[in-house]
């Protein structure tokens, strides 16, 4: 699994004071960080209820790609935002997100298509998430197809099947592993999977150690990437210790730190 | 998951130190402490290299039965250990272990049949222990059909796919998951499953971390029991949190308390 760092979002208070101020050097510091700690990629959002989500959105790509060489993750609902910061990204990014609605699906493929992006896709629609794995299932088939109709290859597309707080929707956990599972068959090659770890944790009393284990658990079922905290260090060694697990990193003793720099 | 706590074992210097010096203190000890903390069966083991295992059984049996009135998993390559064993038992207790062998599993099956006892058969047979999942499950039909066969209750059965060292035999580990799971499609209703949780971890760094990622991992396969370190707080509090996320334990902000006073 591969970590997508979280912390360049402008909910978080830090990241919207360096909005208000035009201080690019809390976004590079993130930047820095969350690459040194094992980001693969950085999610960049601009926060709820941005003014200018636009500016906003080109601004924190700029900040953050002045500081490191990793791709980013655009994180909006404002396709504008997305499209412009797509212009100024040095290497091809991923959007995120689109959910199966027929015209975001359209603007979104689109784009992903002009830009060589990568796309992460909600298993959800205009009526919501599913309760069940077979409709979240059925929802990433729709996105599936779609995105193959308009071009973009099934390499380039994510599912996200949608994780909720543990503490309100409890019976959604082994619904989002079994869908992390039968969406490896809808195709082959078949999409990659993703999920917004922290999501699962939310309002529960040990945040840190619901992420983790609901990480380790959604790596036994296939996952291949999270929106996560790479400053999170235990999450980090039990990700590294699930892929020793898994086979999928070669055993040494050191493994913990050797993922991070990998 | 249930655990079946690994410390009354002659393997540990301080319970040979008591079987020694006959110091029935050292055992109860060790059978309250790990009943404090979340055990659900207490596993018994003479050791290594015993040169009285039939009376020694019989000892740390009675010793444990003083302490806690947990069921016991007798633990033994010796079938008249585990047979005297049984004798004694105020409840019924968990034959642990019988391999894929024809007279093994006579003699086991029988001994469960008189004494109404759980069984931990091994995915291994005269061969060895396998690599790849489908062997393993083949060995795990085998052993369920036989115990069916000398009427042994399929709720009875705990097959265990033999889990081995991370660092020497890292690419039994996805065959182990996978053996997990398939073992719960061998009927309706599917035996039960259970992992020797420390092997994963033997002569690696971080033994504690090991064993508990392998352990949620399993768990998100469908495993339903591990020999284990009741005592190991990080573990205990990794296993709640997967029942939680699995949704079987019912969510609250005391979730990791509560699973060890169950």
């Amino acid at each position: 699994m591969i970590i997508i760092g979280e912390r360049i979002n402008g909910m978080f208070q830090d990241i919207a004071k360096a909005i208000r101020e035009k201080d690019g050097s809390v976004v590079q510091e993130w930047a820095k960080k969350q690459e040194q700690n094992g980001a693969r990629y950085l999610d960049v959002n601009v926060g709820p209820g941005s003014t200018e989500p636009v500016e906003t959105m080109k601004w924190l790509v700029e900040e953050t790609q002045k500081a490191s060489d990793l791709p980013l993750c655009l994180d909006s609902t404002n396709y504008d935002a997305i499209e412009a910061g797509l212009k100024i990204c040095k290497q091809p990014a991923m959007i995120n997100s689109v959910p199966a609605e027929a015209a975001k699906m359209e603007r979104v493929f689109t784009l992903a298509c002009e830009h060589g992006s990568e796309v992460i896709c909600l298993a959800m629609s205009e009526e919501g998430i599913p309760k069940d794995s077979e409709s979240r299932v059925a929802l990433a088939m729709e996105l599936v197809a779609t995105a193959d109709g308009y071009g973009v290859p099934i390499d380039n597309l994510y599912i996200d099947p949608l994780v909720l707080p543990c503490n309100v929707a409890q019976d959604h956990g082994p619904e989002v592993l079994e869908t992390l599972r039968q969406v490896k068959l809808i195709s082959d090659p078949p999409p990659k999977t993703v999920v917004g770890l922290s999501n699962a944790s939310q309002g529960t009393k040990d945040r840190e150690l619901v992420n983790r284990i609901f990480a380790v658990m959604a790596m036994a079922n296939g996952l291949d990437a999270a929106i996560a905290d790479a400053c999170d260090d235990e999450l980090m060694a039990a990700v590294a210790t699930a892929r020793i697990l898994l086979n999928i990193d070669i055993y040494c003793d050191s493994y913990v730190d050797v993922f991070k720099q990998a």
